[in-house]
């Protein structure tokens, strides 16, 4: 089988170009072209790009149903230089599946069966297009727990967490997606297909593949199987929620809670500008907890602990000059506390500014003073800062609100705002991002975040795994 | 500077050419003979093996105080292509720091400070040398934790934990010490200095590369400082011991632990082997729980959550049918239940018979099937064999006790049994070592326990960070 050298060039020019594209890569995998392997606009343009801004037409778009369909789309690739992106859910926020160089893009939403839930093992073994809601509630049918949960766990898909080692705000308590990846089958970019790690929740049989895999934003290997670990269910949750006088207090709380021993599920903070975007947008529907600050606490476990831990944090943020503490028990309860975080995204896009995100990360103790910094910031640049987001783990949401983002001028202003942003994170000894990634949004500072013998270690893997530059061209390396 | 080309040999021929040999790396670092530098029999015998019976000289044992000593070091080693191992306190199980191929061995003892605790970050920053148990001592006074607890907690170094990527029985709930890990420094194989992670509690910025060099045997490079992940201490902690009929009891009442929701931070098992051989062992003066099986199940947290979890375990054991439930609380009492325990491995010994110790893992489920699985390839083999270890993470500690173990045909029949243990474990789903690593113990069976695509992907990634095998070689790979 031969394929035309121009299918190895990004973009198409003609539909019959790249009918005849689709055609080959469709032959060579047995599939149907208009079925498994699309080139019509609406297929391209719906594998164009994520939640972020950026868009980039793939030549062609293929569903795959299995490992031996990704390994053979990757064997068509290498030989003729194809770039492939892999794309999950596609509810990314760093433009990191945009296929900026064209060529294939594989989407993995028909590889979305649980295939195992092992209440006896403690594992689940999941294709990578399983909504991650849907293991959660999977999962919890057998009173097991998975325990990632970003935002974003009702839409988006396991291999896209797994690509971005994904967070949440139970990160604080139960870590990342990488800790509960006990083993992958990849697909690396010349159609080899490796089994990486395995079905126990011990395994020192080699270097971590597992952990190299996850959170390589799909640059080193197409991950097509995995088997994650789960948890015995936690019977009970609380949530507590209090309103601060300002972010020192709140932020003071915090440290106090640790120092108490405790290590909650969750701690989200929330600034007078997030909250008061929160009232304006609740309309009094809801009611918003007084003060120019907020801390959302959660804990799990059995009921009656859960219970006692609900006295005493209550009792230590009242110590710690909280303006008012509610709390709730129960799913019911939790989530109606829980309604006023999971709205503030929402609150600050209702004030009609653009919301630029960035999920930086301070060490714990950082936190007031990068509350500061970023007020200071917005009075340098003449943009309001709201930040709000994960404070156990100093995983911050700071969001520069836009006024007339589109004018030129103010585009411009806010890219130098950005800047200091990520300058002033790095000198605090931060990370540019917690969760999101890299992708493309944070390029340009990538090469910042990391020393030159960290630079060179990247390279020098990248090189091992996909010499041709395939797998996701043209994001961080 | 000229180094004459035999010091990339592997074995050393006189005193004099050794010293020779000793005076051109320390000229080359800065360093004096005998001092830092040394080539004296006992300082290369010292640094020849560890816990596992495998003995090779260096020619040459380096103490570095510094990143800058061990990256010059390297330097001089790329130049000359001299193997360099790296030496932690050797408390290893498989010869993981054995100098096969002579060469330097960079000691890592004098590296030993704790260069700073953070109550505020919940950091630790730590020299590879730092002893375990003493920065988790120092961490107590602060009120925080370092979590990972292996057995060799008061000898093992924090280098030696990240080499092997150690477990211990804390495991369970807390993770191993990859979890722990957020920033290293490494020397690369040509001298390179890298830094890896940061010192925050999450961090997106690009590959995982702290989790590749964690649990990398030293084949990838030279951690010399570490930035640790620190907890909460929990206040409290509680041991439950009890007595079960036997083994398909216990493991029985540990899926009922985890099916009422608890995640203890350890669960311990032990069949009926081990046990008498601690009943004799003890002469009555420990007394130890009836029947054929034990469980030594741990929970802490708040001190009235880790009272009621006392009170639930006990009830839960005793209806899983336990013969003996025992339960203390706080150090002292948690202690003298854990003497049982901790004096297993003694015990054993002290039968007189060599003790072959494999620390397999299975998936949690196949707890039972591993213990008939022993006892079957014991009869066959003619080997007692004796099981105990992490019953919550699969990963038991199996051993065969054998008999006039310098026969060469009891070794023969031992290799062989050794083969149909690792071959079963496999079969089994599970992985030939949870925590000990490949090391030399291993090596034989390594191939066999991972795919065709992983051994690529290991071959290529040690390829890439050290092209000329400098690194620990004669290993795994």
């Amino acid at each position: 089988m031969i394929i035309s050298e121009s299918l190895a060039r990004a973009l198409a020019s003609t539909r019959e170009e790249l009918h005849a594209r689709a055609n080959v890569v469709a032959t060579g995998i047995g599939y149907k072209v208009s079925d498994g392997v699309r080139t019509d606009d609406a297929a391209r343009e719906g594998a164009s790009g994520d939640k972020w801004f950026a868009r980039s037409l793939p030549d062609v778009v293929v569903f795959p149903r299995s490992t031996a369909a990704v390994s053979g789309v990757m064997k068509i690739a290498a030989r003729e230089k194809i770039p492939v992106t892999t794309r999950g859910a596609a509810h990314g926020y760093v433009g990191g599946c945009v296929p900026v160089r064209g060529g294939i893009v594989l989407a993995m939403e028909r590889m979305n069966r649980i295939k195992e839930i092992s209440a006896a093992d403690f594992v689940a073994v999941v294709e990578p297009g399983v909504v991650t809601g849907k293991l959660q509630a999977e999962a919890r049918r057998q009173r097991l727990f998975y325990a990632p949960d970003p935002a974003s766990l009702k839409d988006c898909f396991i291999g896209g967490n797994i690509a971005t080692n994904a967070g949440g705000p139970r990160c604080l308590k139960y870590g990342v997606t990488r800790n509960y990846v006990l083993g992958l089958v990849v697909v690396l970019a010349d159609g080899t297909i490796a089994r990486v790690g395995g079905r126990t929740h011990k395994n020192k049989t080699g270097f971590d593949l597992v952990g190299l895999f996850t959170g390589s934003e799909g640059m080193l290997g197409i991950v097509t199987e995995a088997t994650l670990r789960l948890l015995p269910l936690p019977p009970a949750r609380a949530v507590l929620s209090a309103g601060f006088p300002d972010m020192a207090k709140a932020a003071a709380a915090v440290q106090s809670v640790f120092a108490h021993g405790y290590l909650p599920s969750d701690v989200e903070i929330a600034d007078r500008f997030t909250l008061e975007a929160a009232r304006v947008n609740a309309k009094g529907e809801m009611p918003i907890p007084p003060g120019e600050a907020h801390l959302l606490v959660e804990a799990d476990g059995q009921e009656e602990n859960v219970q006692s831990d609900v006295r005493s944090l209550a009792r230590l943020l009242e110590k710690a000059c909280a303006v008012s503490v509610e709390s709730a028990m129960g799913e019911e309860g939790c989530e109606r506390l829980w309604a006023l975080r999971r709205g503030f995204s929402d609150s600050l896009k209702a004030t009609g500014l653009k919301k630029l995100n960035e999920d930086i990360v301070v060490p714990r103790g950082k936190l007031v003073e990068l509350v500061e910094f970023g007020a200071q910031l917005g009075r340098e640049y003449g943009v309001p800062v709201a930040c709000f987001g994960h404070a156990g783990d100093g995983n911050i949401h700071v969001n520069l609100m836009v006024e007339n983002a589109d004018d030129p001028a103010t585009a411009e202003r806010m890219e130098k705002a950005l800047d200091a942003l990520f300058r002033g994170v790095l000198a605090m000894g931060g990370s540019i991002t917690g969760e999101h990634g890299v992708g493309l949004a944070k390029k340009r500072w990538w090469s910042h975040a990391v020393d030159a013998g960290s630079l060179e270690l990247h390279r020098r893997i990248k090189r091992a795994l996909d010499p041709e530059d395939l797998l996701n061209p043209g994001k961080f390396l």
